[in-house]
């Protein structure tokens, strides 16, 4: 059964920000739903990452998907296909998720059902980094095309992120793309991030990726 | 004789950006300075793209380069190696560039020797739309590998800009990027758009940019 909703947000300027997300993630300790919010560049596979986590997980946790966009529902559609829930948050022009929006996202779902919900954020390395979502992990895609000066420039994303997705591994053979060096800039930044190298077309590496979410989830859940 | 100069910005709320904005490209008509906003997503290839462009357009314009960005001077040290004055602004956190921060980046500058400087906005698709840099021409790369749904989520920049450069076409052979799908979406959007397929890696496509790109100059400059 695939079902898409649609809400449209509107960013509110809240100082509490923090606060809220901080009460969103004792509702969802409450309700042992593990929030993971997934961000990248426009383009980086944050949707084919989810359908392949998808696939990997679906007999092991009940999930859903709350997608922001600014102006489409493509993304939406094509998880709704897997007959999980989607939820479709239209974010105008806005460039970020906060708690608030988050909410508003999680408001049709059970959560008491919902093992796992991931949002995928809107496309953007400098916005998102700012704003708690009240997730209960970060995580990050940066595709190889990208290039591997991305933690140079982008500092601030690669250090909120709990664990980071090289993504597009598939694409290293034409491509002058370093992987030790990004690891060394990352692990500088992030020394406690865990980082996954995983082709989201072929699904190599999405194994590892999605056993430690899964292990994430379970000590989460049992904790 | 390559030169880096860094500067700080910060964003100052204007309701009159768009004043501001008007102000500059009055001061660059008088000068016959033509100013080129160029944007994308992070590691969609602006750098590359610029090296290129200068390397075709060095025996006919005196050019220079701003670059913004967020925490490195990456992107202005390899301009600056082309011999090619290089204007950093690190923006701190902002994920834009507005009419005033540009100004900022041509303080320094001498305009009235300069027929074209080139803007290399903040990796972003979001934000960088919503602000009316001054520029007299706004341009946009998309990248392959970024794929060819993103005319649909990210609509307002493909409509604010006034030429497209559809990127590491080198990419094509490795991926389901349909380009004849991108070029209906964006005329959709934006009927008057120019579009060109390159590539910066191996500088295929570069000519005919750069002749467009020399044409749109010479056009204000004598206009």
């Amino acid at each position: 059964m695939e079902e898409i909703r649609l809400i449209e947000v509107k960013e509110e300027i809240h100082a509490d920000n923090k606060a809220k997300a901080d009460a969103l993630r004792k509702r969802l300790m409450a309700n042992k739903t593990f929030l993971l919010n997934l961000m990248s560049s426009p383009g980086a596979g944050k949707t084919t990452v989810i359908l392949r986590t998808i696939e990997a997980l679906r007999n092991d946790l009940h999930m859903s998907v709350i997608e922001a966009d600014i102006d489409s529902m493509v993304d939406a559609e094509k998880i709704a296909k897997t007959g999980i829930t989607a939820v479709q948050l239209r974010t105008g022009g806005f460039c970020h998720l906060d708690a608030s929006m988050v909410e508003r996202g999680l408001e049709g779902l059970d959560l008491g059902s919902l093992d796992l919900v991931i949002i995928e954020n809107v496309g953007n390395l400098v916005c998102p980094a700012e704003f708690d979502t009240g997730a209960i992990r970060n995580a990050m895609i940066l595709s190889v095309p990208e290039g591997d000066d991305k933690p140079l420039k982008y500092p601030l994303m690669f250090t909120v992120c709990d664990v980071l997705l090289i993504n597009k591994i598939d694409y290293l053979q034409l491509s002058d793309f370093d992987v030790r060096a990004v690891r060394e800039r990352v692990m500088r930044l992030n020394p406690g991030i865990k980082i996954f190298e995983v082709s989201s077309k072929t699904g190599q590496g999405i194994g590892d990726w999605a056993q430690w979410l899964k292990k994430e989830v379970d000590e989460f859940r049992s904790g």
